[in-house]
């Protein structure tokens, strides 16, 4: 307590100390910033966040149990009737899906689906404001909760990353308000990268697992820096949502979130070891085939041309559709009976997870009566049709939930799936050896639940192209000791995956065609010998230094880039800076604008004026002054009203009327860019960038576009576009001319900067050509000049 | 095997085709790149190099094993006389450490220390190219494991980073040998990152935990592709190592290398938290005093005169004191009985975490008799002093046992301080609270065993300044169960020890005298603030197109830096390119060298010969044909030596001679570039651009230096130094004028590439008068042509 006290009276003094120094002004920024370096805003933004995310992921885990729950129990209290218990069962989840598809629709539609796609886009440097709005933020968060709380197989990890990142954008505002740091937008949006991390780890309270899944989904380059705050942040979450859970006496102490009771003395025998590489390879075709499977579904509904008319006029009817579908297909005493469609997605993990066998040479074994495993065992069929129905059916159900206009995710659902299938192979390994594989005396049984966290890890794994659900798999069962199994089976199953379909996140970026920069694959050697000069765009919309207005208003109806050159002329081509398009418009709206325009009109009038005073000179001065007044007044009157019709319409006036003169005028001025933000470090290649560097760049840097100079001349412009269609190797993208991978060999052999011979003597041949050319006219005008001095 | 056939024929069948089609030259660069993509040249070197460094390390393993054995061995067998005793047990250490230190002398004193600052160096683009040889990789295995031989407070993970950086540049020459990628740089060195996270790998068998550890230590960025391939060799290591201890018999199965067996199913209370809070902030200071310790006890030796004096003579004295030091105070019967001296490093770990507690009440309990934890129990004293003696006494032997002359770390020996650390607290607490802390009912006894845990992640994080030794511990003791104690105490520890001191690594950069770039620190705004055109220097060497071999002649002889700058000329100041010093020194020797003055000399002396011919025509043709031949084949050896001469000491050429004449005429000669590499594209920033940006920008590219340029114009040059002076805040830095932090408040408010409207204006009013004075000679002379004309 002593040292907090002292430590206020020391600021204080510093304070009153910075406050009668300095003036005013100056004096509210320093003791605001110094106020900021004393609670080290870094560390109080981080704990916050922390917090505040830890509550709200405690808070909609609450709401879906209450939700899931009451479904449970309307189901119970209705089995005297089999069709009321249907009713009960189908009605709710379409209720509360159709209100959370409507409700997001109303509020904020950029809040439906799964946000992390948006997030990455947004982290590659493409500005997607409306993403990061507080309405987004409601919306997302409600519509969450009920469209989970209906029990349809979704997931909450990915739109948390979304909530986790609007929680950021929020508190940044909020924090900007006492000045300081928050205003700078590149560490936004490194405080959005932390965000992720810690929406990951509030969903598993896996805090490093949460932080290398965000870094591996999100990131294609990541600072250190980052991982130090990212680390902070996930733990701050993850200890407040497991103390919530002590305190809400769910819990004796913090613990996993799903323990686990593997064997630890001896986990697993090195003669399971293919058997775990089977499972991982088999969960790479599979999370391919879902990637796919996803993505055809939703192409098949918008090709479909009646159906899409139909979806587009009743919105909400194909979640409610979808919604009946399923749950009709889980109806317990229906078809749901052999796939434990009773247990919600978290008690069918911890049940997956078990690490007892539930069958010994195809008869099972007896359960506990009071644990969720009976729910697997059917007294007609044997566990091995249940789990496999299971999988099946939840396969194309989550594949097929996805596409539902909420807000939802996919990592739960095919974290379960895994598992399931990881629990088959599981099973039918401890059915085909009943005594374990080692041959040493000693009777190790096979353990399935071990199958099923690798399973888990291994097909999310290939969903979501990432290698650390592996430590999510770790920090979620507490368990550790099966790490290279579980690593083993992740990367086979990614590796497959990888070289069949993008990743989920990467496939729902093409499917709502947001910007976005494809991986460079593994190997491909191409990408070095490709040039930016192969895939630029050559002719660039620019403007010059000593360009007019009209130039201004011609290049505006042009292009679609966001920014401009600026040249220093037409002749040199020599790259100063860039301006965005928004500057041009507001210069523009300057010169044009109402007020010179009134100002103009006003000192016409006077003038105007001046001379008919002038030239009346001889009249009764009163009265004229007053008729002038009057006569000027309604003139003024009409003016505006002229000038109001101009300012909506300037297209309508009629040729050779005062206005368009002043107009043409105007237009033909010199722009004066006095008051004009200009980035005067736009980022430049040159010709011989490869394909592979300008990769690098743009990822690192974030770009939409970069200019290609060649001695300080522009020559051309690449942009996100161009970079994507060369990466994806399409050979005929209009106006591009694209070489055909690996045609050139012109780099090959020597490193990425410096050029080979042929290419170093070409391009010095083109510096002194233009350098002669430059120096000619110079020279021209010197010899003319002297001949006429002579 | 039908698949594998089938492929063979495929490919026997595509190589056919392809050398029948193609020419001779371009054939083998195609069959070659072939079949490097066909057996996917990324997957077989990160598989080979995994399993090259696993063997490697298990051998090495082996080797310490049998040194220190035998150490053993003799101990026990001289127990009758304690005076032998004493001696085997001092003279076995010092004769080790001796050889250690000779053997890396004489073959490669680049092996001495740690290699991770070396390594990090080279990450940072910077190329010491002597610390990638063979000879540095013999000398740094058999150093290495002499040393750790020796039974010192000496570690193997970090030299074993430098090992397999080693392993990866040499396997990347024996790879480039098939052709393909291997040869570019950038990607070598992407390679070398991955093989930090296999050294790490290779000694904890954590290929997470590696990962991570080799990011944070090593990196300031670090590209996500990247990180996929360390998680795969990583993982492919760590695989490796513990299948070669399962086939060698040590182990049943693959399980973690040091298991513990704590509690599960109630891991901690709650209420411990506060003491692994205080655990993790005393780490903090702790580490932060080790590695100031450490850093003192180089430069007291440094520093003073005689010692330094008096070391360099005899080099290998001083270990041998060290050592002699060092295994005399921890001689078992002597003082080393009250600090467990007779267990290794490993056995020490080993029994610290064990999940037993030492003590109750103070009174010590009962140990299995045959366990290594007997070696912490005294007749005499207490458990705890044993402890506190424990951590004391090896704490500065730890940190001085670092400045010996061989390959040696210091994780593995603070590992173990931070343990018995952790453990000593571990105890007290037990003392304190014999039931346990929980309140409700149940007893929930301390384990003192968890808090080593907690201690050693802490205690090797603060001098690493890394969080990721947390997942170390979790993947050497196979439990994660204890996750958010060992998260807590790792970063209050971080945030502590960072806060005092830089890194351990740091330090050994600073010490070295490497090149390196800071970090920058949280929260520190002043980097928006500070410009790059407060920093750079003002006076760039540079030559241009038309400068003439005299001019390169004199720059080379001035300045620092690795390259130089290519203008288009000395009046427009734009910049072109760079050029390597090499490149020019080539340039002025092919220009100046042997075979042109011989050529020029054999030209001339024909001509001589031709003149006398012609002023002869009337001798008789015979006889002078023979004598001018005669004189001509001596003029000729005599102008061989005068050459030869000439070339070795061409200043000692008196003024005036031929020769002499000949090399002025040469260097006036304008310089033709043809042949000479040009980097076409070297990094330019602009005045604006602030220190933040500019540190991401290094750091990112891992550049040396950057120009800067003001619209192609080159303005300045801030290189590593500049940048590195300008962090440190050093405010006076000779030639450069660096702001004190905080002076001006330019950037505040706005974003890092938009300037703000003054400097916006002031530099639009420079580009114009750029312009009017670009372009005014130009209407001057036109106005003079003009006036002329007239």
């Amino acid at each position: 307590m002593c040292w907090l006290v002292y430590i206020v009276v020391l600021t204080d003094l510093t304070h009153w100390y910075c406050s009668s120094k300095c003036c005013c002004c100056l004096c509210t920024v320093r003791c605001q910033k110094f106020l900021i370096s004393c609670v080290g805003e870094d560390w109080i933004f981080l704990i916050l966040l922390g917090l505040f995310m830890a509550l709200l992921s405690w808070l909609v885990d609450f709401g879906i149990g209450i939700c899931l729950q009451s479904q449970k129990w309307m189901y119970v209290n209705l089995e005297s009737n089999v069709f009321l218990q249907y009713l009960a069962w189908v009605t709710y989840p379409v209720v509360l899906i159709t209100f959370s598809a409507g409700f997001t629709q109303l509020l904020a539609p950029q809040a439906v689906g799964s946000g992390i796609p948006e997030i990455k886009t947004i982290l590659r440097g493409v500005v997607l404001k409306e993403c990061l709005t507080f309405k987004t933020f409601v919306a997302k968060v409600i519509g969450l909760t009920s469209a989970l709380g209906s029990g349809m197989p979704l997931g909450k990890e990915s739109p948390f990353v979304h909530i986790a990142s609007l929680g950021a954008a929020l508190l940044c505002k909020f924090m900007s308000l006492f000045g300081g740091i928050y205003e700078n937008e590149s560490r936004n949006i490194e405080l959005l990268s932390v965000a992720c991390a810690v929406g990951v780890s509030c969903v598993f309270a896996a805090p490093i697992g949460g932080l290398l899944f965000s870094i591996e989904a999100m990131s294609t380059f990541f600072t250190v820096r980052n991982y130090w705050r990212g680390f902070f942040a996930a733990t701050v979450t993850a200890f407040m949502y497991r103390v919530l859970a002590v305190w809400n006496r769910d819990e004796v102490t913090i613990t996993a979130l799903l323990p686990t009771n593997f064997r630890q003395d001896f986990p697993f025998d090195l003669q399971e070891l293919p058997a775990f590489a089977v499972l991982g390879i088999a969960s790479g075709l599979g999370g391919a085939l879902f990637v796919c499977l996803n993505r055809q579904i939703v192409q098949l509904i918008r090709n479909q041309k009646t159906i899409k008319k139909f979806l587009m006029k009743k919105r909400l009817l194909y979640p409610a559709l979808v919604t009946l579908l399923v749950s009709t297909l889980t109806f317990p005493p229906g078809f749901g009976q052999f796939m434990a469609a009773k247990l919600t997605q978290m008690e069918s993990l911890e049940t997956l997870l078990d690490n007892q066998t539930w069958s010994k040479q195809g008869i099972p074994e007896e359960f506990d009566s009071n644990s969720h495993s009976q729910a697997w065992k059917h007294p007609q069929v044997n566990v091995f049709v249940t789990l496999t129905l299971f999988v099946v059916m939840k396969f194309w159900m989550s594949a097929l939930a996805m596409t539902m206009p909420v807000p939802c995710g996919a990592f739960m659902p095919v974290f379960v799936i895994g598992a399931a299938f990881g629990r088959l192979v599981g099973e039918s390994m401890a059915a085909w050896f009943p005594d374990g594989v080692h041959s040493d005396g000693t009777i190790y049984p096979i353990e399935p639940g071990v199958y099923a966290a690798v399973g888990a890890a291994a097909l999310s794994g290939a969903v979501t192209h990432t290698v650390s659900t592996a430590v999510v798999v770790f920090e979620l069962t507490g368990q550790i000791s099966h790490i290279l199994p579980v690593m083993i089976a992740v990367i086979l199953a990614n590796a497959v995956a990888q070289s069949l379909q993008p990743s989920l996140y990467d496939s729902l970026i093409m499917i709502k065609k947001l910007p976005y920069l494809p991986e460079l694959g593994w190997g491909h050697h191409e990408y070095y010998n490709i040039c930016v000069e192969d895939i630029m765009i050559r002719d660039v919309m620019y403007i010059t230094l000593n360009c007019c207005y009209r130039d201004l208003h011609d290049v505006l109806l042009t292009g679609h880039l966001k920014t401009l050159a600026l040249l220093e002329s037409s002749e040199s081509m020599i790259l100063l800076g860039s301006i965005e398009r928004a500057q041009i418009q507001a210069l523009l709206s300057l010169q044009l604008g109402r007020p010179r325009r009134l100002k103009y009109l006003r000192d016409r009038a006077t003038a105007e004026k001046r001379l008919s005073v002038v030239s009346h000179p001889s009249s009764e001065d009163g009265s004229t002054m007053v008729n002038q007044e009057v006569h000027f007044q309604v003139n003024k009157v009409k003016v505006q009203i002229h000038l109001y019709k101009m300012w909506c319409l300037p297209s309508v006036l009629k040729p050779g009327s005062v206005k368009e003169e002043w107009e043409e005028n105007q237009l033909d001025e010199q722009v004066n860019f006095d008051n004009c933000m200009i980035d005067p470090a736009p980022i430049q290649l040159v010709e011989s960038t490869s394909l592979h560097k300008t990769h690098t760049i743009f990822s690192l840097l974030g770009l939409d576009h970069a200019y290609v100079t060649s001695i300080g001349r522009l020559i051309g412009v690449v942009s996100l576009k161009e970079l994507q269609k060369a990466i994806e190797g399409s050979v005929a993208v209009k106006g591009v001319n694209v070489r055909p991978p690996l045609a050139s060999f012109r780099d090959s052999g020597t490193s990425g900067t410096i050029m080979n011979n042929e290419n170093k003597a070409r391009d010095l041949h083109k510096l002194w050509n233009r350098r002669k050319l430059m120096s000619l006219p110079k020279e021209h005008r010197a010899s003319d000049s002297d001949e006429k001095s002579k």
